[in-house]
């Protein structure tokens, strides 16, 4: 099948394009309806950002180069995936996070997303030595660093994929072998795919070690998505084996694990780690639906390459961020050393890669959540989930 | 009265203007002689900073979208308000203000300001935990945000208003209560307002909690005058009740408190804490003045809104930046533990706001000042001011 | 001698060109085939950086403004003066080079570079309070600081010259005398000049004291080179009075000190610390050539100027940044407090200033390497280098 490309950004070979707006008309063949927009944001926290906003006639999503090649909204008829978060004004330019804040927080200065990738060095909470000094910030630096080569291409059939390359790589240099030292070159490679009228996309990313010797590198996928899709009475529908709360003090929100209260002022959060159950391939699939089954979202995945679940329900006031994060990875979002400590972080010999592949569909109507509530259903095969009161101590720092 | 608007930039609606000209022509029946020059400077430390610089025919200043809606110069005449900094090729873009510095002291980095507003999660000294890491940056964050929404609009009085909105805001969450953690969703709405002929400008800032629970916030104007209208024998001319030194080694500069030296090669910085007088309705006005008596600048401001006045003697040589500094504020420039203790950090209820109100008027002759200096005598009305030569328990950690 | 001068930026006068392309047609007179092409860079990492390209005919090599006026690449016919670093994407633009990371490593990020300065206030080793805190970060700040003021200049023999001006100045103030408060007002004037023909470059820098009081700078110039230039058994030719390890540990790398070994999967890096010997006017030459003595690059510089030389040698990879550094200094790359104790920190009283002029040059045969491997071989004269197996513990930290 033939494809035509567009690079968007290559600099290497000192190409760059501000701006390019393809539709049906500009590929013979492809279905009506396409559209595809790359064009750079200006002014406030967004000024400099790059956007690719796709439309393949149904389903359309805004991807940011800039920020890490992130997710940043998607659309589906009336079925708005994504959040209302308290930054406003993103997709935030990755010059303005401040990382390197003391408390380690600064990763939430551009935390706006439907998907936002966590990683590559580390993710999960904050890390400090014993006097309070900053090791690993939350979350990582993947998703504040612009990619630097990003293509656009449609094939016949009118499958739209964007791709895009982003380097968490410099110079390590020391006088001593230290893995920590030399290893941390890592590259992400990633894909969005989408069909005409497709109601979703597809994700391809291989995360390589460009470095000769061993590396380490962690991932999760932070998928948020808020109001109006979640809502009192909002249902998560996976399929599990285990579930138990990352801290006691968030054991509340176990009891009604699968439910989402309304928004509430001075609401709280709290992360449930859950062990998925998949079928041989290593194939699961999770949904999340309004309270009246008529808008949801599912998450395709594998197991096999992402074998840790993190359900973050965060239930404050909509202006405080009302929002739930469905978060598949290589590891839960504890302290790196602790994950590292459980077999959680992944190593990479010098040259290899790990590929990480799964799907978000959007649902518009009862029909289609009913047909995925019932292939999470058959995923469960009527086992009952183990559900845990307290911290498993194998998955939580207890 | 018919009012014409313009939206230089609104990042919700995707609106962004990089260059616009507005002068008199533009608007029936204003006076000659308006300008409104709105762009983007580019190179060095400014590449990508926006202004807007206004002209009322008299009186002209330019106001830094990209820097918080700061007011980074103004003139009228020979009047020249603002100061030398050692920070050249500014207005410096927030993305080089290493904020997150070790020492508390990155905000330096983008400091060369008439107005910077020190705000609003937090300002004065930096303060640091027992080992000496950070915990809050000198003078916060608001000066460092660009704003996401600009208007500038003319009247048919020909009266010109630049507004703009600067949110100093993100996601915090956690497994329990804490105001710290919840509240911190700022938004800054800040109006600048002259008419053809003014000498000067009036602002309107009103700070809002986004979030729907409990917030705080901290404002200082940090409002700052160096040569020439600063000079060997010029007078801060201030209704006094009590004025302090902030620490005991600044004493030294209270015996002359309301005068200053030359510029002096290795000189020393003073910061004088004042009490100051006002009317019934709360209504209070400083002045500065030269030597002379030829230049001046008035600050109109209400105590009720802005009860700390901070003066800044900072008797360097001019090129290691020769400046006062007339700060109105909710509290004091101290470690903000200490301004809470106090009771000078304000508290807002979800959703809550307040509002400040000063205005800033150039003198360019004699007569003009002598109508200020009769203004503030009569708030003085005669009574001493308490000349206190050690700090004041209150007012200072001692 | 007539000359041409054109701006390219000057922020005082409020002028920046982003494009501008000269060649010899555009000056009467001058020889055929120069070049020199202004342009901004987008996209990735390097989105808003200036450089500048020259070409004189046979030598070209890249300024980079926008990082402090750093030279980022040059090549002479088949001779490539540089390195492969593992920051893809540069250069680097300094909003992205996380500077203030607690690791004090940031710069690293932005460290790709034939010649990149280290300096003003510091450079060397990150430096730590004792519970960790960081005081000084790896190798300062003036490589990430832009220019403010940059010239084209070309005269009727041809001759270009390039020149900028980049400021590490701020506000210091204190309430009592502390020359680290007041004295940090540094400003580099460099220059960048090439004859038609020639097959390198020279470079004047200037560091003045923009304060009127004492301050501090130190300079190091990081000149790195790595494949193909360096390759298994290319030398190291300079004249050596005293050459020791920077620790214990690198002290394996002495006795082939002069003698690079093949890239090594999980090699180490080494840094050797140089007497070099001198003329009576101080001048000095150290030579770099590959294996088979047919490629090389020179290092003209004059001792009494630039006192220290270090020799970096990294032998890692070449996918994790083989490359050596040869960089003459006012000190060795030791944490700043011992190089203060040695005296390696330079005093200028207020107003003054210390200049320095460095050349490379690059070898594109053997006939060309032979003459400069004579030159050197006269300052060495005969002399046997004294060749220590442990740290000189002047020179060192032990």
């Amino acid at each position: 099948m033939a494809k035509r490309t567009w690079t968007l950004l290559n600099v290497a070979e000192d190409q760059f394009v501000e701006k390019l707006e393809l539709t049906s008309k500009d590929v013979d063949g492809v279905p009506e309806g396409l559209s595809i927009i790359k064009r750079r944001l200006y002014g406030g926290m967004r000024d400099g950002v790059d956007v690719i906003e796709v439309d393949n006639g149904a389903f359309r999503f805004v991807v940011v180069p800039t920020r890490g090649m992130g997710l940043w909204r998607a659309t589906l008829g009336e079925v708005q995936l994504g959040w209302q978060a308290p930054v406003k004004g993103g997709p935030i330019h990755p010059s303005l996070v401040r990382l390197e804040a003391a408390d380690g927080l600064g990763w939430m200065d551009g935390f706006d997303e439907l998907l936002a990738r966590c990683g590559l060095e580390s993710n999960g909470s904050p890390v400090f030595n014993e006097a309070g000094v900053l090791r690993y910030p939350l979350h990582g630096k993947i998703q504040n660093i612009p990619a630097h080569q990003v293509e656009v291409s449609i094939d016949d059939s009118g499958e739209i994929t964007i791709s895009g390359v982003v380097d968490e790589s410099r110079l390590f240099c020391g006088t001593v072998d230290d893995a920590e030292l030399f290893g941390k070159k890592l590259r992400l490679t990633t894909s969005y795919t989408t069909k005409p009228g497709e109601p979703g996309v597809r994700i391809v990313d291989t995360v390589s070690n460009l470095s000769a010797v061993r590396g380490e590198f962690q991932m999760i996928y932070h998928i948020n998505v808020g109001t109006p899709l979640v809502n009192a009475g909002s249902k998560l529908v996976a399929p599990v084996a285990k579930v138990a709360p990352r801290f006691l003090v968030e054991a509340e929100a176990i009891p009604t694990w699968d439910t989402y209260p309304a928004p509430a002022v001075g609401g709280h959060s709290a992360c449930l780690y859950h062990d998925l159950l998949a079928d041989a391939s290593g194939r699961t699939h999770v949904l999340l639906h309004n309270a009246e089954a008529t808008q949801g979202v599912s998450i395709f995945l594998n197991k096999n390459q992402l074998p840790c679940f993190t359900q973050w329900k965060n239930v404050q006031a909509v202006e405080d961020g009302y929002v739930t994060g469905l978060e598949p990875g290589t590891n839960f979002p504890n302290e790196r050393p602790f994950e590292a400590k459980q077999g959680r972080v992944v190593t990479l010999q010098g040259g290899e890669s790990r590929t990480f592949e799964f799907a978000i569909e959007a649902h518009a109507d009862a029909k289609s959540i009913a047909a995925a509530k019932k292939d999470v259903l058959k995923l469960q095969a009527g086992r009952e989930p183990e559900v845990l009161h307290e911290p498993n101590p194998e998955w939580s720092i207890t």
